[in-house]
């Protein structure tokens, strides 16, 4: 079989550089273009400066309408901009890194119909798609918590969630909270129960337990680390942890990348990884699962690759056996 | 008047250090002895080794029974131990940092009753006490997020906690969630739900409003920063954010080093000083009160500071006023 | 006696902030205004957020011409254009934290002498002066890394400088560099061999041994910390280590902040303090002197208040008695 | 060909985790056994806490003496002791990641003669031998500095190192200086011109420059990052930088790792990788070479894997194709 042809949109940005990353180490890929219009003609390890070494390629402002597979990776709003602007051939699949198409109301445009993107609600759905709209970072770690007990109409309750993100999470843009000195040894939350990740994980609950209708309440933090999600969300459970567990390894059998631990989990146990932890704990009434993953894989690049594999028909996990960065 | 002559048992650890730190500064104390059994003989700065060029005295094992004033800083469990071994001064006042006092059940002990030492729930009761139980650390921060409310019997539904603190919370003991490697870029939970200062919040909160029959559910994390606790707290409340602000800048209106902000948090706005502070926010029937500490400080040695100079009728923010390291 | 009436300009930075820091609880000084064109009108404590409950002055553009002292806290090069444009009393003493007047050839302004201010070189002058150029803060690590020798004409031989800044050496402006997802778990260099200060660096030297004729070769290097300069020197040195910290014992006898330490130096042992602590070390023909301050306080404002405390008469160590933020 | 049997031996310790995780992606190999007596029974994810999901192995405390190649992780002199107790087939490869066999008068043992493992030294005798010794993590990021110059008989002046290792480099036992309360935003020195490494350095580049007699001067340092090694290096260089870059480049070839880059570096843009870049400088008469690796594994289990697949004539990049972490 011949390589799929990549091209890249938005490639100066955190998750364009990590699809670059590991699509260079992917088997059945090339790169054929990384679009951006403030970079063309500097090479991309100019930005990506790990790369040194590793890629020649230059950005470009010129996209090849032909690729197999087209990466998004421009901020939230932008793809309908860009793709509004730009044709490519029917036959190049699309997966798109931002918000645009997330939710039902806006999974439609220019007759393209986009398949949320998570394996472990719908793979045979993303198989079978031609446009993928990739979840969001918190919206993966909190979904995968919920949904095994969603899957079994158990979400009778308030559900309460705590979740911290690393700096990553803000993008590359220059701000107060993303300067070293602030950010250093620091914490902080921001949108108190008003992230707008909440549509996505609503959608997905609702889409697996139609009668769900109680709260999600979702305290969003940032932390002083680079990368990673740590999600802890507890609600009512009647069932005991071993029930529980039961529950969620069944659910995630199949799953290639999400795992249940046995053990208190540490956010860096996933870092640099496609893996989604979980962990189940029980304190009397309450059900308290810990969900952890690394937001720019599992939660960005890392999770658009498998997809991307899912709708190749390639082995899900190709070009992701990663090395984590334990430490 | 003459200085206060202070003693300090178990003078090698982290709150001992920080007493040390804040008495050499301290224009009415001076520091009669440390007493550090495995350290007796060494200069104390070789321990506390930013106190070069500060400090000449030496650890010792023997104590000084006459001194005006006595800090306990030993394990949970031993100030018990300690002062049935050893006999002072009907006049030393004692101030005890563990958690051997706090609690009702344990309070009198030889004849000694230990007041519990929140300034900002008896501040009264503290300048006529001779003994004191100094509050826990993140019991100081979830308090003073809570007494207002409890004040005006307001507090009528479950209470919602999620708090991290720093690796100092965990002491001097090497293990292996305080080593560098593990605990950098990292986070991770402990004990949910059944942290050991949950007895004493109950205890104070209860204090004010004896008919509060609620749950509260504490998420204690561990967060990879040296000092602080940032905590979030929800809760039921009818009332509107600026009713809340009212009644809380109202029953602070007292207090040395806690102060209502308008503005959103982050925890070093506290790190290396005896301040809380506190933010309310209110998102549909939920009152979201944010409050932050050094847990070293106004979580431990600050306020035991502050307690010493109530019960010595020195005005409350005597060698207190402290640069903050807010990057 | 009255206290000192302060203007502060360039209030927005790191450097004002920590003047703001100190000069609150200094005893015998109030802040008269701080001026900030682009922060006019807001309280000072929107900016410098730690400052919640300890400040309710605001920022000003206009200047009073007669406080007692002035404090320029302007980008390199600006003192001479805010000086030129703003008059003020003639006895209206002027500390310049910026690099304008650190030099010989630039010393004179407006029949202004403004006097090099580092009491470790020259205390007299300074406690005669009106005019003080405060000096760099790489700067103040090396020269009393190097003074002692420099006294005794001992620097016959390349001089071999290493040294590491934390984060706020680079000023509060938003760069590529002082990203938080940057300079995590990161290190690097810049201005190999060619950094600004060894102009005031060379000259020093020279004031006290002025055959003086080797090379200074220093290395800055950028860590993943926020504050503190670690400097390593070394260079040929005959006598013994012993005789060495003979020598620099005596150089410092009379120094109110700088500590000649037995024992190896970490940076955390200086940081929030305004000490310098110095260490000797001797590997064959080379004498390794290890040189620690915390940039913004011994380096900066801290060394800025001390030099004032000298120009007023005060005892050189008012309001500089700092708690350290030693973990 | 059959996959290649791997035993590991000590591992529990970062060298030996990373070799797994290395390994379980590796596409010619499999691990045989990981012998750790203290975990002999437990599963290796109870220790390597990130390979839950990739890995059910359980450490052994019985070796299998026909695998096709042995590492081992010991601690420092304890490879000879390791193996005086534990026979292996004549066929076992060995790659010791230790010290005891690393210099010229101790790497013949047992009738097994090793070979220092620098592929950029001597790839043709690493290619042709049995048993290997490792080099040192500082060792390799300094000769990577120097052989080229060496090669062309250049270093004819003393050589000035300064490098800084991350916290991994002290191995996972807990000690003052790796407790997270000290070394975060701390910075500090050990073994100052008397590293161990220096052995192994000083001997590579006199297998290249027989003549070479001038002095390097090393001083390692304590970084608060976990990973990595930013090595700077000067010494007098006659020629060009331009010069000096063609003679880097040209030694540099057909390395398959190590790249020589056109602009400044800093540590994380080889983190997570098995790369060395190199950057060359000069100033008046100095050359200034930068060097980075990542400790783990171009300092210790990367290169092991490279020097693995030298010895069984595999492609030299195998299963080394990672994905940094440059955030």
């Amino acid at each position: 079989m011949e390589n799929i042809k990549v091209g890249i949109i938005g490639g100066a940005g955190y998750t364009a550089g990590e699809l670059i990353r590991l699509l260079i180490n992917h088997p059945e890929t090339e790169i054929d273009f990384v679009f951006s219009t403030s970079n063309a003609g500097n090479k991309i390890s100019k930005v990506h400066q790990d790369l040194v070494g590793s890629l020649d390629l230059k950005f470009t402002d010129t996209v090849n309408p032909d690729v197999d597979v087209l990466f998004l990776c421009l901020g939230h709003g932008n793809s309908v901009k860009f793709l509004s602007n730009n044709a490519f051939s029917k036959n190049t699949k699309i997966i798109d890194l931002g918000n645009d198409f997330r939710l039902e109301a806006g999974k439609v445009f220019d007759n393209k119909t986009f398949v949320y993107g998570l394996p472990e609600l719908q793979k045979n759905d993303i198989e079978n798609a031609d446009y993928i709209a990739n979840p969001g970072c918190f919206a993966t770690a909190i979904q995968l918590a919920l949904l095994p007990l969603a899957d079994k109409d158990l979400l009778n309750d308030d559900v309460h969630i705590n979740a911290v993100t690393g700096a990553t999470g803000a993008g590359t843009s220059l701000s107060a909270t993303t300067h070293y000195t602030w950010r250093d040894n620091n914490f902080s939350y921001y949108k108190p129960f008003t992230h707008q990740h909440l549509g996505e994980i609503n959608q997905s609950v609702k889409q697996l337990q139609n009668n769900f209708s109680s709260e999600i309440l979702f305290m969003p933090n940032r932390g002083n680390f680079s990368r990673g999600i740590f999600a802890t969300v507890y609600t009512d459970f009647e069932g005991t942890v071993e029930e529980a567990k039961t529950l969620y390894k069944e659910y995630y059998k199949d799953a290639a990348f999400t795992f249940v631990s046995d053990d208190n989990l540490h956010l860096k146990q996933v870092v640099n990884t496609n893996k989604c932890l979980i962990h189940l704990h029980k304190h009397n009434n309450k059900l308290l699962i810990t969900s952890i993953i690394d937001n720019l894989l599992k939660g960005a690049s890392g999770q658009a690759i498998q997809n991307m594999n899912l709708m190749f028909g390639l082995e899900e996990t190709t070009g992701l056996g990663l090395k984590g960065t334990y430490f």
